[in-house]
């Protein structure tokens, strides 16, 4: 067995996302220990029996002593500031994050001054509906895919550790710029929990018991907390409205078909959604 | 065990819904007999392989020889005029259908004259993404909602038999209006269809790749047939514009507090979605 890439990895926000890149690089091998820095005392009881890391501080000087790779896996609206605190605590250590939105956080840890060149930005597009370090699994980023977002800023050591770590915790790994990601998950993440959403608060209460399977799926992702998608939204909000725009527009022209009585209009809209949705599978 | 309720069932058009049906009747002892009718004779030898009903025929006459009751489970396009036919071929049969929309399909069967009386739309509230009488189960409908939706013409001797028969197939059963029925489906399905073909139509397919969960659950409606779906949408066309001015109204609400930079306001919107989809679990 080959030796580990690090002496000691820390996770920031030990959740579903950070209890799995704890348990995936505890079982790859990635590093010698694994600790992870909780908020309270109570949190921090939990996750010393869920077992997910070697050790757990609330403390960060202590935490933060001999890490050479920090993993920040909070909600998104904390996560810069959560960024700027670890290199500030540990100016030599390598730097990540998890979250669903970019160019707010990169920017942001930009302003924070030269330590943006041990930054990069990440976005593994795993999840799952449970939450927690309790629902937290060594396979979560297996065959997913994680979003690096490096900048001119960032040096050529911490683009390729942070790109050879998501590698080596089971996700591929593609590289775009922070913008260019917050515009490609806003129609592809953003928009639908906006429609999710927007299509369970149009449906009358009275009406739910005759919802089936479609209205459920189609509305499942509403489901997600209100806090972390308001943030999502707000942090993203130029590119999401772009997206739901864009829906709008197919909403326009649909309505215009079954207005006009256009049946070959409306089969073709329905074709046309088919052959997007059938290229995915799934 | 108690004698079965009928002679002779016929099933016209034996696919997912039909083949359930059929199978159901007979797990249940509904009736001595089961028949398919088939369009053609490829078809019925499918079936008859199959084995999802006691015989199949594809001549009219022979098949509805001696059957009480007739489940029309024909795509919605050829529903009416399909019970229609089955009224024809057997005056004295009670006839239901498995349709999606239903205002439309009594409006028609009532304009072929007094044999109304003895018909009863019905819509099972059950389904699978897999079709065909090879997906048939005899569980399909348990648990299930159906629909029937009785008129002023109706016989009660009809109403209740065919009342009966959902609720023998395993289903619960409300009764409401055929207009009733159409208004508060184009909100729980024909709307989510609508809203998943355009969230799925509004993504560019270069941005697949970065399609997660959310996008597949959001989208996966859009997967159906487009020509049964078109004949949904067109034959409900005003209660599915009128669904889709409601969600309109919810996107441009959304729209406005993410333009004002109203945290508050996207937050409220969030939790109104996320209690409409709590309340219906799953």
């Amino acid at each position: 067995m080959s030796s580990p890439t690090y002496n000691r990895i820390a996770v920031v926000g030990v959740g579903l996302i950070g209890g799995s890149v704890a348990l995936a690089a505890r079982e790859r091998g990635l590093a010698d220990a694994v600790v992870g820095l909780s908020r309270s005392d109570a949190s921090a009881d939990k996750l010393q029996r869920l077992g997910v890391v070697d050790a757990v501080f609330t403390d960060w000087t202590a935490g933060l002593e001999g890490v050479e790779l920090t993993i920040v896996a909070t909600p998104v609206g904390v996560t810069a500031a959560t960024v700027l605190r670890a290199l500030e605590a540990s100016p030599d250590t390598l730097v990540t994050d998890a979250a669903s939105t970019k160019a707010d956080i990169v920017a942001a840890v930009s302003g924070g001054g030269s330590a943006v060149e041990q930054f990069v930005g990440a976005h593994p597009l795993a999840g799952d509906h449970r939450t927690g370090a309790e629902n937290a699994r060594a396979d979560l980023f297996e065959g997913a895919l994680t979003v690096v977002t490096p900048t001119d800023a960032t040096s050529d050591e911490a683009k390729q550790a942070i790109e050879s770590l998501w590698t080596a915790l089971g996700s591929r790994v593609v590289a775009m710029s922070p913008e260019e990601h917050d515009q490609r998950l806003a129609r592809t993440s953003h928009l639908p929990h906006v429609v999710a959403s927007a299509l369970a608060a149009a449906t009358p209460a009275d009406d739910l018991p005759l919802a089936a399977t479609g209205w459920a799926d189609t509305t499942r992702v509403a489901a997600g907390s209100p806090e972390l998608w308001r943030d999502i939204l707000m942090a993203n909000a130029l590119a999401t409205r772009a997206a739901i725009g864009s829906l709008q527009t197919e909403l326009a022209a649909i309505d215009d078909a079954l207005s006009a009585g256009d049946a070959a209009k409306v089969e073709e809209f329905l074709a046309r959604g088919k052959r997007r949705r059938d290229a995915l599978g799934g």
